[in-house]
Order: structure tokens, then sequence, then C-alpha cells
């Protein structure tokens, strides 16, 4: 691969110049070489600057890995994610690594695809490279595993959803009071009928967003038929059927609270095209402003969610011993059409 | 923080148990453990399990740092992006990740924000932390910084932008005939004065893209009146300016090339309501099927792209030493209403 570096130089290849090289070449010790890497005093300016030159001459880079790795820090925190390549996911760790960059930390991400066991696997895995601290976005429910690791001084913070069977810091969407306030929305331009579309409801923010619903449903002193609730995997051809489902007959529903960015998105592509049906989702959408209508939302906050989680775990990381806290963040309500559709 | 694990645990905080306190509680020396951490053979049946439920007892984990730090490699690869909450970027890091976890790698992100210095600063940090390899989208355009990395046997692979400077493996799209494509397929719905809105010019991409453009309209006889064409930031300050400019009064164009995803959701966004012009993107959008009219876009393929990439980086670190290529990935054009309009 460097045969033919264009400018001229030929290193050697596959061989990194150590202290000892950059001693030789500037004719004087290895402790003197070691004083100027480390920016310590005690070198003569002439010294050091000689030093310097067979640095840049050999290209000598320190090893942080090693150096680090003698102080018990590796500067490096890591963040399990469920998919990287999803929009909130992505805000979440744009969030997280603006933290961590402004504490000099390096970020590892890695996606579970919402698969408990790849979550574990990926958490271990970085905790075995010794990172200082650890963010989860969970797929799993039980987070026993991670004891020994916490117990031996790495925090983690759980981040979108809470951990199970253990008591550890949490940073969480207001998903439950959100839903609600959608839900509420649909009711408040003369919804009765109003079917709700979730994700699975082992997934800890569908099981509260569908909490909400109910409960704002109840406050209206309306019924919900079951056959209005339909959760399940978000693909687009489980969605399209129940939005058919819902939405098709003498009992179909006025409005759909659809209750996840994904969930939204299909929804949107079987909607019928008469007697069309208001719509609110949970999670912003890039484009949702340019459709006819408008898609009203209720928006989280990634990047405070993803900020709040890294501050949490820098806090700990500069010995913050508090009880474990679980901290929420607000959602927004954004009418833009959709929503109010009257029935 | 571990004050009040609800599972009455109560391990010794900050404190990691170490392969002695394992042959301790075991009863067996230090290289039996050893032998049953590393899965070499040699231990009885019985012994082997008894140090396996010490392990678990007391929590134990292999150090990977310190011992990847021996073998001289680290099972990790580092991905400088330009920014991860961009859905191009994101898809890029999700496509890498899978590659490198399918070869046992775990991954760096960073985000350089389009500042030279600061993907400089990462593509450093990440070096001196001697990940195994290193795949980078270009902020700067000199990339001679990382001679000393690629010499000393650090492989490295540009993506979505070429180096500067030095002879690498690059993985690119074919960004120069895709938007000869689109702005053909513009020229073939009758339009003859089409306007182009890119992103900075000093941006290799972005240059392509002008250099397709230029390319179609020059293969159909059209001249380009120099008015026509508005590169810049993609903020929707500019981008707005630029649409209203282009599309107002006598001489107005009758069709738009938005070059890249930013531009053409700022774009859409200041479209007249009157004498709509076609619109053709570069860069394909969530909702763009769902628009009034769907939006025509001449489509990158980022998951191939980031996989290329990383399938590049690992046949560099399995020995692969020919000659550094530049790598192609063509793009699809995707008609959906808005590309078909007609002059």
């Amino acid at each position: 691969m460097t045969s033919s570096l264009r400018t001229g130089v030929r290193p050697r290849t596959g061989v990194r110049p150590t202290m000892k090289d950059v001693a030789a070449a500037a004719g004087v010790g290895l402790k003197t070489v070691s004083r100027v890497v480390n920016g310590e005093s005690g070198v003569r300016d002439g010294t050091a600057e000689r030093v310097r030159e067979a640095i840049e001459a050999l290209g000598f880079r320190r090893n942080d890995s090693a150096r680090l790795l003698r102080t018990g820090r590796t500067a490096s925190v890591a963040l399990v994610l469920e998919d990287i390549s999803d929009p909130f996911s992505s805000a979440l760790s744009r969030a997280v690594e603006q933290v961590a960059a402004a504490e000099g930390c390096l970020l590892f991400t890695g996606s579970s695809g919402e698969r408990a066991d790849r979550e574990r696997e990926l958490a271990l895995a970085f905790c075995a490279r010794r990172v200082d601290g650890l963010i989860v976005v969970p797929a799993g429910d039980d987070h026993r595993y991670l004891l020994p690791e916490i117990a031996s001084g790495t925090p983690v913070v759980f981040l979108d959803r809470p951990a199970g069977g253990i008591d550890a810091d949490a940073v969480l969407s207001d998903n439950a009071g959100g839903a609600r306030r959608g839900t509420a929305h649909l009711i408040a331009h003369g919804h009765r009928r109003i079917g709700f579309v979730g994700d699975l409801r082992a997934i800890h923010t569908a099981a509260e967003r569908e909490r909400g619903y109910r409960a704002a449903m109840a406050e209206a002193g309306l019924p919900v038929d079951d056959r209005w609730v339909d959760c399940g995997p978000t693909d687009r051809a489980r969605v399209g059927e129940a939005v058919r489902r819902l939405t098709a007959g003498p009992d179909a529903v006025t409005a759909l609270f659809t209750a996840n960015n994904r969930v939204t998105l299909a929804a949107l592509h079987h909607l019928p095209a008469e007697r069309r049906p208001a719509v609110v989702g949970f999670d912003d959408l890039e484009l949702a402003d340019l459709l006819t209508p408008g898609l009203t939302v209720v928006a989280q906050d990634p990047a405070a969610l993803g900020a709040l989680a890294a501050r949490r775990l820098f806090a700990r990381l500069a010995g913050d011993v508090g009880a474990p806290a679980c901290l929420e963040v607000p959602t927004t309500l954004i009418p833009r059409g959709s929503g109010e559709i009257r029935s």
C-alpha cells in the first residue's frame, strides 16, 4: 500500500519508529526523548528542538493505548444503540459524541439490531476494552450481566429505555405523556374512534406510549376497543396490514396514533385515499412539514437525550456517587395538518 | 453508584478481580487460570469447572486492551465521518460496522463537521490508539499527515471523497455520472434553462456533480448561463435565496438540479407555488415518495459504499499489497414525479 506514495517518502513499512530511534537520531538519551514527548520540563531548548525534529523526520507517534493503559483510563466511552442508521439513533450518537469530545474522549458505537444477545456481546466487548464508561440503549430487559463492570468502576447510563434487573441511571423521553397529549389532540378534534399502531409491547417505550394513549382515552371517558390497538414489528407489511384493517369497513377508526418513526413512515404509505383518517405520529420525520397535509407529530429531542446521558456519565466518572436517577426529557406536539383533520 | 444495587451483591467498588483472585478462590495455580481463560488445553474438566465458577462468582473479565496490545492488534477500526447525524453518514457507518463486526472488530466513529483540522485531530487520535485500520470521509484536501501511519502499517481507505496529496484507496459514488444522468433527464422533459444549486465547490463531490451537470448541458448543445449555477453552504437561508433568485422573473429557470440531500431539503421549502419548476435531487430522502409530486432523485447507495470501503480495509489488513485503487459505486435515477414536470 505504501509502494506508490506520491511524495517520495520511503518509510519502513510495518515498523513504527520507537523512542529509541528518536533518541539515536537526535543523539540524546531515552529519558530526554520521554521528557519532550510528555511535555515535562528539564530539557534545554536546543535539545528539545533536536528531539522534535527527529520525531517529525521519523514520523514517531506516542502510543496512547499503552500510555493510557498505565493511567487506568482509556479516554474512550462506548454507546450501544439499536441501529446507527436510524435517524433517532444517529442523532443520539452525535449528541453523545459532542459531549465526549469536549471531555477529550473518543467514542465507540455499536448497533444491537434490537437483539438482547448482541447488546450484551457489544457492551461486554466495550468493557473488555476498558472503556471509561458505557451508554446503553437496551435491547434486552436483564442487565445484571453488567453488575461486575459497574462494581469494578465502569459507570453505565441507560438511554431511551430503562435498565432491567438493576438500579441504574436512565435518561428517557416522556413517552407516556407525549402519547397522551397526541391522543388528546385527536380527541379535541372530534375523534372518538382512534386506532393505536405501535411497536412490540416488550419494548419499554412502546408500552409507555400505549399507556399514554389509553390514559387519554380514559380521561375523555372513551372506551378502547381492543381491535383498535395493533402492536408488533415495525416492518411495512405488518403496519400496512394493521392500517388497512383499522381504516376499512363500517367500524373504521377516524384517526390513528402511530407510535414511532418507522410505524408512521409505513402507515403513511397505506392510508386510504378516501375518508383519510387524521394522523398523529410519535417522532418527527425530516420532510414531515412538506407532506400534504403536513404531518402532525409528538417530537422527541434526541439531541437533548444523548447530551443528558453523556453528561450523566461524565458526572459519574468525575466522582458523583449519588443514587441512580431516572431523568425525563419532555416531548413537543407539533401540529401541521394531519392531526387537525376533524372526524 | 453501586450502593443501591437491587440484587444484594456487594462487589468491591472500583477494584477489578484479577486472575490471582480467581486462582485463590478456585484453589489452583495462576497458570491454570490463564489456560482456562485463554481456552488452552491441559486442564482437567473438574478443575476447569472450578475455575469457571470462580470467574463467574467474582465477575472476573479478561482485559482485552492489555491482551490485544501484546498481540500488536487492537481489533478495532475507526471511521471519521462528516456528521454521524446526517442520514448519508449514518448509513455509511452502519455498513462499515457490519463488516467490522463480521471480522470481530469494534468501531470507533467521529464527526469532523466538515472541518479539516477536526478530521486530522480525530484521525490521529484514532491512530494513537492503534486502531488496526482507518476509514476517512475527508473534510480536508491534504492527507500527507497520515503518511507516517500508513508507513508504519495502518491501512487507510478514503470514502465518499478521495485523499489529497497521497495515493490511497478510495471508494466513491459515480458523482459526475449521476449528475449527468439527472440533468439529461430534465433535458429529455423539454427543459433548456436548468439551474444547479450545489454545495461548496471545494468539496470534491460537489465539484464532480457540477461537472456532470455541465457535461449533460454541453452534450445537448445547451449553453449554461453562469447565473444558473449557485454553489455555497447548504444552510436554508443561502439555498432559499438561490432558489428564489433562480425561479423569479422573466429569465427564471424551468428546472432545478439540487446537488445533495441538504440542498434538496432546503430547496423544497422555497419552491414558488406558481410555475413550479421541475426538480431532480442528488441523494434520496426518506419521505421522497410521499411528497406531491413525488421527488425524483439520483440515489446513492451508502450501504454499498460503506461495505466496499470496509472490505477494502480488511483486505489490506489481510495482506493485500496491490497498488491503491479508486473504486466507484453506481448511482440510480428514481423518477417519482418532480423531475417529470415538463417545461
